[in-house]
């Protein structure tokens, strides 16, 4: 069957809310560098309060992925719950300002739309603050079946887990993927999250309902419970078809059955704002994936879009992820 | 009598929403490069339909210099309406969390709060749409007199002239400055915006109403209906008793009954966005001023000022003005 779109993705619809902070702050406010908390409604209203100004930039981690799917020349659509109020139509506008196609129906009540409250660090590292909002609401009625048969790849992230239907929603999607004969894929997230969910997680992976799994080294640790790269790695390739393993400045591992390939990041001057790094990364991977590059081919692509997303305030890209790619030499 | 602020600005509360673009979009919707347009609720409603992906971060001319005010270590507060909507508690969070006192009531009902939609060409420069929305609803009862004769500076933008009470509220504002004895300073805003107030903007100048003027070269030949900038800079000084003519790379003119002074710009490395140059220099030379520093050392730290804010997006600054003024040896 001909495909309509070469990445659908299905995550947590949220407004990031950013500002720049000094590691004093994540210190007093008990933050855990580099990583996401959940956080209800009172503590997002507190601290709001003592976060200095904010940029307002659409985000949500698979949501930043197949914007760059879209950015990278690829046909991208999301699944993903938000409010119909102003973050909730600042998010549709820009998601398909981008080109991706968005269509699930905006909450008329409940929760306003989900906003991630993260903090920058000089070192450009992004400590992220969830409140779900909307996206608590996302549900298995959501996923259109035949939308999911009509995409090579259906992404999913790891976040998902947190509310309480949308994991439904993920299974429901993964099965109707693999009955169209469609590739799965999952980012696990956050090394914190994969301890929330690492028992389910890990039989996603083993039962081959996900067929290529994402990761940093972090999460990767999290996922196998040991500080030992190799015995990690090896582990993995034991459960997983195809896994890639981002390391920041030292790129990434593409890991098979048969053999594990390191490949280059891209150079980049300065990490002003390491947010969405691993989202992009995946974009990349994900659309060379899909047009039959090679595993190497498609991990560059993955690392040129992660370092065009390092180098400013946000988590989506700014400049043409394909013409930079052309630029490059890498075929899209 | 003792002041409690340095500046206080009464503006439009707007919330920008930022988008790159390239100049045939500009073409294609008739607007003129490097100005600004009002707009209603419709053509804002479809002009964001067309829109590329957005970045929101709170703005208003008069907003983002008290916010480099208080960035440069002054004493700033701001007078402007919101409504009580997401964007409106965005404003005030991020006005404050700069460490200025902002305490104008939001209005309950009524249009959303004012937008500026944003267009980024690739030369830095911006275009500007603005739906005024809340800000339409400034009136005299939100000038709170006491608080005007508390501030050493009150600085009022020219875009003031366009909602329907605001310029009353600016007239009771500049009539409770002079009564304290303090300052007022005024910013021609845009040269359309001086093409619809030409009159009263002249009116304010001559009588004495404002006492410092801040324009660029665009408002200085719209206000003199001339092409030739000396002979505007001639009536400039026959009527106003201070004026600082901002010339972007080109630096500033100092203007007084006696002298005309050039001040050097800062070097930029590279213009990323514009917005907010005007406002940011304006910001500068107010604190200067309001340290008795000389009308020189008070353009360099605009110029200072202006510099910072046009090497990123968003027209608030994203570093430390005052560590940057003590870096370039400039005393606040």
């Amino acid at each position: 069957m001909t495909s309509r779109f070469d990445v659908l993705g299905i995550g947590n619809a949220i407004v990031d809310v950013l500002a720049r902070t000094e590691d004093d702050f994540l210190i007093k406010y008990a933050m855990h560098k580099g990583s996401m908390q959940l956080i209800d409604e009172m503590r997002a209203a507190s601290l709001y309060d003592v976060m200095g100004p904010t940029v307002e930039i659409s985000g949500g981690s698979a949501a930043n992925t197949i914007v760059g799917v879209a950015s990278l020349g690829g046909r991208g659509a999301f699944v993903g719950k938000v409010k119909d109020d102003e973050f909730g139509r600042t998010f549709r506008h820009d998601i398909r300002a981008a080109g991706v196609t968005f269509d699930t129906p905006p909450a008329a009540r409940g929760p306003a739309t989900g906003c991630c409250y993260v903090l920058v660090t000089p070192d450009g590292e992004r400590t992220m603050n969830t409140y779900l909002g909307a996206a608590q609401d996302l549900h298995p009625d959501d996923i259109d079946v035949d939308m999911i048969a009509a995409a090579e790849i259906t992404y999913l992230e790891g976040y998902l887990w947190d509310p309480p239907h949308a994991k439904e929603a993920f299974r429901k999607a993964a099965a109707a993927a693999h009955h169209a004969d469609r590739l799965v894929a999952l980012t696990l997230s956050d090394a914190f999250c994969v301890d929330r969910y690492r028992a389910e997680f890990l039989q996603l992976i083993k039962t081959g309902t996900v067929d290529v799994v994402f990761a940093n080294e972090r999460e990767l640790h999290s996922l196998y419970q040991t500080a030992d790269f190799d015995t990690a790695i090896g582990a993995l390739r034991g459960d997983a078809q195809l896994a890639v393993i981002t390391r920041s400045e030292k790129g990434c591992l593409v890991v098979t059955r048969q053999e594990t390939d390191a490949v280059r990041a891209f150079p980049v001057e300065k990490v002003v704002d390491a947010t969405g790094a691993g989202d992009l990364f995946a974009a990349g991977f994900l659309v060379g994936l899909s047009r039959d590059a090679s595993y190497r081919d498609a991990a560059r692509l993955g690392a040129l879009a992660a370092a065009e997303v390092i180098g400013h305030i946000g988590a989506r890209p700014q400049s043409s992820l394909k013409a930079l790619a052309a630029e490059s030499g890498l075929a899209v």
